[in-house]
């Protein structure tokens, strides 16, 4: 029998109702003749309740009772989410991570899924059983302790599930009916894509369209699961929401298929640094020690042996990146005249795998913001991907022109 | 090192506040020398929360699903025990019941414990960990499922690990400071006993001192493990509360320890039966058969052949015990002029171990009754306690009366 993923978020589970018309979405699937496995948040707040529980009584704790605490909420959406599709007349029951079990590495709070071992589930479903329904978001070390997968590792679990039982698709039910051209609070003529592929997906993630955790995009991607974006909040099943693809499902790729933006976000630039080999090493090595996320990075032209080196990290973490640049040059180790930041930029970028074939898509992008007067400052580019610094307050702007620009209101 | 049980009850553990004075009651015995076993219950209200989430869901619920989701507010306050422990630099860590493993029979909701295992936690105080916090109320079933003990069965557990480790003794703290010779609420003379023997607490909280769990004192009396009673709500620790303990370790025992009372009882009378052998077999079978809880039994003299027999149930159970006994009669099985049910009634006892080898101690208790008119209905006594059913209406003055008449205010 085919097998399917389904996956429900915390909007999706948050009490009795919500799970019913949840599990009413799993009864028609199997009613359409599939076995499902279904992965579940906890109720929506209540991981959020015990994350502030154990900062309450330990700000420095031990990862492993972290791990032991906020992995409960799960298995209590996974016990009524059982009990409620056997209302329904469906055979399910329910794992917990460790019954499974879903192992982990030791990485407490962020650990890696090394494996599931699936014949517990299997014998299962040999016997009858229509529904698996397994706790998200959890798994068991090499040591038997609970680990949890990091915020959003219920969307990782579900993909990771669909790989190891050969699901035909994993969907994701959220409180959003799918991926956007763009953030529709930004850009009015924002459209749904009915398919993008994981390389755009992936960027319009780690960019800042919080629909799918990073890391579950690039699991579907190495092992080619198709993942379904789409909304548990509407009654009717239309094959509706997005689609997220290898490359070759979609027939036609748009050159640009999304404008994403990221609005917390700051340049510093080390004005006059020597510019020699190793110069790199020496800036960015200290910052990485330091905990910084350095996103982009150019280094101007040099002049006379000196060079300004410019790179843009999340606002937040520009006073741990003074500190770890002030120090290495109190300690000898770099030399520059200024430290300069500026925390009023925003980034944006357009996406699309079309790019890799079409040439002047950053003409374009470059005409529609100087049309709107947007002076850039930084650039980056990847395979698919451009993406610019610009001042924060036309941000809004920059994203409406580029969606203009490339036309995404159209339908592809 | 000397090992010690502490078991900290719901309002205990309510919020972090409660648990950080919980955990400072441990981290003294730690600092006295022990090495500590606590257990924990779910935060207040939890459990019934979750339990109405199940009930909600599924009026006629997979009990094995029921006990993965009620179960897991335990996980939850072990969890945080063992995070406050650590943040006093106590060496403390947390197991939930299938990570002992705590084997139990697979009687889902109200599961027996089997066994203990004790290599892993020994394990870890050789290394040098002072404190194991467990989540109470939880084991694991054969089939490897999440089992439960029963409501109030994280007294059990605590009970069960003492034994299973040679525990100097069992802690047991909840929201009242120890066991009274009556309920306060209805006699101001109520006293508190510093001490009282298994077999008495054994009649007191099956009769309605709802104090602890039958069972683990039932375990307690088995593996002769002495169990306190004290509160969590007061931040002395004078060794207060009451030590339950062996008969022998109570020096003078009293004649009459307690004064119980059960409010929710009802007397049913069955009039003019067939007194022929078998009789007896032939009511309170299909009794148990319908879930009944037979209480006392009088059978009244017989004359010419025919018998009244009367009996006690709770209040609730009346509607199953006559249609019971209306089916046997219709079925021909059984022949009787009347059913008549007195739903008014009241039960109150004297317990005492010092009656065994004391005389006259009944009729000191009629002598009472009648002092304050108060009519007798049935009697029944056994070796160390004697229950009286009469009139609801006059069960508190009874209560008085006979805490009066034993002079229980006085200290032993």
């Amino acid at each position: 029998m085919a097998r399917l993923v389904m996956k429900f978020g915390g909007t999706s589970v948050a009490d009795p109702a919500r799970i019913r018309a949840s599990a009413r979405k799993v009864a028609r699937e199997v009613e359409a003749g599939h076995d499902v496995i279904v992965i579940v948040s906890a109720m929506a707040g209540r991981t959020n309740e015990l994350v502030g529980f154990v900062n309450e009584i330990a700000p420095f704790y031990d990862a492993r009772e972290y791990d032991a605490v906020v992995s409960s909420g799960e298995n209590v959406t996974a016990g009524l989410m059982a009990l409620m599709l056997q209302q329904m007349e469906v055979p399910a029951r329910s794992w917990q991570g460790w019954q499974v079990p879903l192992r982990t590495n030791s990485a407490h709070g962020a650990a890696r899924i090394m494996d599931i071992e699936r014949d517990a589930i299997e014998a299962k479903f040999a016997e009858g059983m229509r529904v698996a329904v397994v706790a998200g978001f959890q798994g068991l070390s090499p040591e038997g302790r609970i680990t949890t997968l990091g915020r959003g590792g219920s969307d990782t679990t579900a993909v990771a599930f669909a790989a190891a039982f050969g699901a035909l698709r994993c969907d994701i039910y959220t409180d959003v009916d799918g991926v956007y051209t763009t953030d529709p609070r930004i850009c009015a003529r924002a459209r749904r894509l009915d398919r993008i592929a994981f390389e755009e997906m992936l960027e319009l993630a780690s960019l800042g369209a919080k629909v799918l955790q990073t890391r579950s995009v690039e699991l579907a991607m190495r092992y080619n699961v198709p993942v379904r974006v789409l909304t548990s909040f509407e009654e009717t099943d239309d094959g509706s929401g997005t689609l997220v693809c290898g490359e070759e499902e979609i027939m036609e790729s748009r050159v640009v298929s999304g404008v994403a933006y990221s609005r917390d976000e700051a340049k510093l630039t080390l004005s006059s640094v020597a510019d020699r080999p190793g110069i790199a090493a020496a800036i960015f090595e200290p910052l990485a020690e330091a905990g910084v996320n350095v996103d982009m990075i150019v280094q101007n032209i040099s002049e006379e042996g000196r060079t300004d080196m410019t790179f843009s990290c999340p606002i937040d973490q520009v006073p741990h990146a003074e500190r770890a640049l002030n120090a290495v040059r109190e300690a000898g180790n770099l030399n520059f005249a200024e430290l300069s930041a500026n925390t009023e930029v925003a980034k944006v970028s357009v996406v699309g795998i079309g790019m890799r074939s079409h040439a002047g898509v950053a003409a374009r992008m470059f005409r529609a913001l100087y049309d709107e007067g947007i002076n850039i400052k930084v650039i980056t580019t990847s395979e698919i991907k451009i993406s610019v610094l610009i001042e924060r307050k036309y941000m809004e702007l920059a994203v409406q022109a580029l969606h203009d620009a490339f036309e995404l209101e159209k339908a592809g």
